[in-house]
């Protein structure tokens, strides 16, 4: 961490510094440019001791140069983390699909969405029991009832299945029935929660929240690696931006980024980063373009109606044409799908 | 909610649309403009019916035009909420002030603390004994303990507490000891949590979350008191947007927008809120002349740094005097401090 | 546009409201629902009507229902504009590339990347002759010299070029140079410059400003076409959000979006989008995945730093590298490199 | 501006990078760390040095640590300045108010509410002859007759006026009429028309732009300063964020930010900060208590509504309630109305 000091700051704000930084256990390497004096901060530094740094007196900024993050850097881990599933792996060479209903309705619901996205090429099951809602008077998920159903869809196709936990009582009981946890976009910051599921014996799928920096998104990772569980990949949904013509803005540049900083596989879930089926496909193929390793898809069931919503809707018919198109593109980037 | 259709839209797509309003128990309501055909859905509509009726063929755009939330509008309660904690009432003509330290460390910091704002002319006392850090690595809170100082601090001060709770397996608990329980932003959409609180017998804070709309907090008021729990509060602690400047972006606006679309007691945030110290002062006055029922300031107690610390830092000193002027701008609007 | 009235509003405000909208030579048509009423606004409305009726008494909110763009909207041209230089066609099959320094600062440098640029692939030269600078103490371009270079560059190359016109003033002086005329995203609401370059009879290529929705970009758009040029490309370059690890958040959502409200080609800047050079390749692949119909990358000759850049630089190496990536995730998506 | 080198980076990319600091006449002074390796440059640093290092191998991050304003800058100038208009000084003791219509519409409607600013007790006129719409079909203003009518109203009322201009040909002619140029959000970061008004001889009122950082607006000044037009105050009018509900989110906190970072006087536009009438009042009050040197606020005439409109507009009898009210919290806060 750097100290800047203000321009025109006392011997006597100097010496106060330093003696309070030795105070705390760190030492100060003071280093005199032309027009500001910056202090080095040796020692374990910590994202919080920026804030308390810059209420001293002539500070006028404090510059972390260490990342806060460690366990999920690739500083750290050079090689990428490759997160099993069964016979699958995520994070390699391969492209995996992840597709289904938003949530679990009914039985008849699932079990025709999974075998359509099983024939289409799907990878893993999607599905929510617990059912994260703005509103407390929407449909808020069939719980177990709902894991009992994703239970049975798995039987019956083969596909694994992921689904998400909403609080850490739950993580038991959702870790019996799942493949892989999903800890959704409002729930990044959860921090117990975090800590439960990484305590979990389940691969984790981390969601961005929705005004979530990559850094706090990484540091959010660290906690469940932190806890022992190493299983864990990260998705990409969206964030909050001014664009009300999409219901978020999928910020396709995290993903080559989180490549860089981190070891960890990243998923890309243009459904919710979109909110509009007719961006869908496009999206999703701009996410395998720029590196994902998986794309995370809703499929809208609707048989009665697939024939009347056209091209905008993701239907069976539409999702395998997708299907087939990221292959196609995966291949352009010398990739191919699971 | 009105569907306004596709300019061109098909005969087709309209009957369709008719027919699929109907079996999901709406009516609709056609008007056929110049340039577009509008249908008003009649029935109890809910937020989450934008999403399915926009992936419709011939829809262009879906327009909520009743407030999804009921309980929290000024339409359902003309009348303003006043929440009582012991003495004083939050939500009348009366400005309250919480004060103390971000986190509760050591006896002697709370207890120092709670003393000097007590006397510099505090209402309640704030301290969070469960932290929500970005960071697995840095500090999380006393606990428990934590609580027990506070409970400490109230029988030394009298003043009433707040603290935070951070998962719904804590309510219990924290509701034993705290005055008023405090949702943080993080935890906003914490549905889960939202519900538990609703269900506590203790009056609530709710904290606006980084990224959220007026609506959507609103919305998560409405979980709370859809439980039971009317004696709720708002606090505005600021927005997430593209300035760096400043930690977060005070929306003080909000503070009047509240007091127009709901009855419930909004309190300011200025501390979180702006991140510097410096700007806090300045914050504060002007969350109260815009109508703000309460201020909630962190107070640094930094017994041995205190003189050195100088303006920009909020002291014990410091807060002596914006206490004073908070109380004079409160009576240039027409409201005392309480 | 649709006027929502407030619950509970007076006969006198509905009867008040409808007369003043009679004046101001518009008819109302009253829909009374259950909870509200709406009153369907038939004239030819604008934009800021939505402004002037929303201060009504008695009036909750205004809705409008026809875009309010219309020469540069799809509704009014369903065929795609074709914007020919030269032997391109840019809004066709083709994916075309624009590539080029950011600023043209001597002969050798412009020369040199030219003819790199035209070896690597690239159909269109760039280079800034007016360049904006957030500080007046920056580079601001050699001007007319520059055009000058940037015209010995095509003669030498047969290279069209693309160079940045920044205030009206210069339209003419800039359009006697190049072959299309760029208008920054600075200036994307600088709406005489938008006029002036109206009347020019060059392409133009109008960039996003970097707060601006889809709609206000259409609607400087339609400030060009509404004086008569039609030869109008779009260009996303990221917009400004909280995330500070990219200096822009590329909204690659966008492409499809303009893809489908608009006509006019859109092309896709990865370089100002992003900011990082080693993000500009997969967020350029990213773009074309999603349907862009060219690309403008900046390459950065340093010709005695090139070998030693590395991957993370766009050299002339890399820009060659990149050339090949995009013809095949064009053919990938059923397109080909212009 | 400070160097932080990448975890590992090489002997080779450390020389290297030394050897093209050199090159580019700057010293670099390096400083080894535990973790990393930091390189102060020094020299004449400018804000785009840094996305040139940032592209250099074995970097990781580059640090300003000086900022890039001189000039604008309360480090060059402790000193508040102030803007003499008439017998006006802004930026001194005095609030200052300055109201008006939005635009000038006709010569009633410009003289009626010059009028009754005047007796309501605000101290400059506002009224806009070029109007900046982001529509090409909606009013632009009418031009020099606009200006000719304030004119006249500062005649009839002994009001100065300030009045918008939005190209460079224009400076001189709105030069002419007005005794303060304003310079809109949108052109902010138009660079030439800041050359312009930095030569004109009259006070300049620099609105911040919808997505403009603090810093950004302070290099714009710095144009304006840097040309010798020393007369200038700042206008914070509310930035562009996710918030729906009002029309940008006024940034409350720039006003006391400014105040500290430069001596330049920072005036308040709740009207065009909020969007929405019934906000203009407590967002007025709450810029004041802020530190604001004024006010800007738009006053709708429409004599013939002024009764039904309600408390939500800002008619005649609004705004004299509300300069009541400013007197008054302007008072507590130390100050007093010019």
């Amino acid at each position: 961490m750097l100290i800047v000091m203000r321009h025109g700051c006392s011997e006597k704000e100097m010496s106060d510094l330093l003696e309070r930084l030795t105070k705390m256990g760190f030492a100060g390497h003071v280093s005199k440019g032309v027009e500001r004096t910056v202090i080095g901060v040796v020692g374990r530094t910590y994202p919080d001791l920026k804030d308390v740094l810059e209420t001293l007196p002539g500070v006028d900024d404090v510059v972390p140069i260490t990342k806060p993050y460690k366990l999920s850097s690739r500083e750290f881990q050079p090689q990428d983390t490759r997160v099993k599933v069964g016979d699958l792996t995520i994070g390699g060479e391969e492209v995996v699909v992840i597709a289904g209903p938003c949530a679990v309705e009914t039985e008849e619901q699932l079990l025709k969405t999974a075998h359509a996205v099983k024939a289409a090429g799907a990878n893993i099951l999607r599905g929510g029991a617990f059912k994260p809602s703005t509103s407390p008077y929407s449909f808020r998920g069939l719980g177990e009832d709902g894991l009992k159903l994703l239970d049975e869809a798995r039987k019956e196709t083969g596909l694994p299945i992921i689904t998400e936990v909403m609080t850490p009582h739950d993580v038991e009981l959702v870790s019996r029935y799942t493949d892989i946890i999903q800890v959704g976009a409002r729930n990044m910051q959860n921090f117990i929660l975090l800590d439960e599921v990484g305590k979990a014996r389940k691969p984790v799928m981390l969601k961005r929240g929705m005004s979530a920096t990559i850094q706090e998104w990484l540091l959010s990772a660290e906690y469940i690696l932190a806890q022992g569980n190493r299983q864990l990949m990260l998705c990409e949904r969206g964030i909050r931006t001014f664009e009300t013509h999409t219901r978020n803005t999928m910020d396709i540049s995290a993903i080559p980024a989180i490549e860089r900083l981190s070891h960890l596989p990243i998923i890309a879930d243009p459904s919710h980063g979109t909110g509009k089926w007719y961006l869908v496909a496009p999206l999703a193929l701009a996410a395998v373009a720029a590196g994902a390793d998986g794309l995370m898809i809703e499929v809208h069931p609707s048989p009665d109606y697939a024939l009347k919503d056209g091209p905008q809707s993701l239907t069976f018919e539409n999702f395998e044409r997708l299907v087939a198109q990221i292959g196609a593109v995966a291949v352009s980037v010398g990739r191919k799908m699971a």
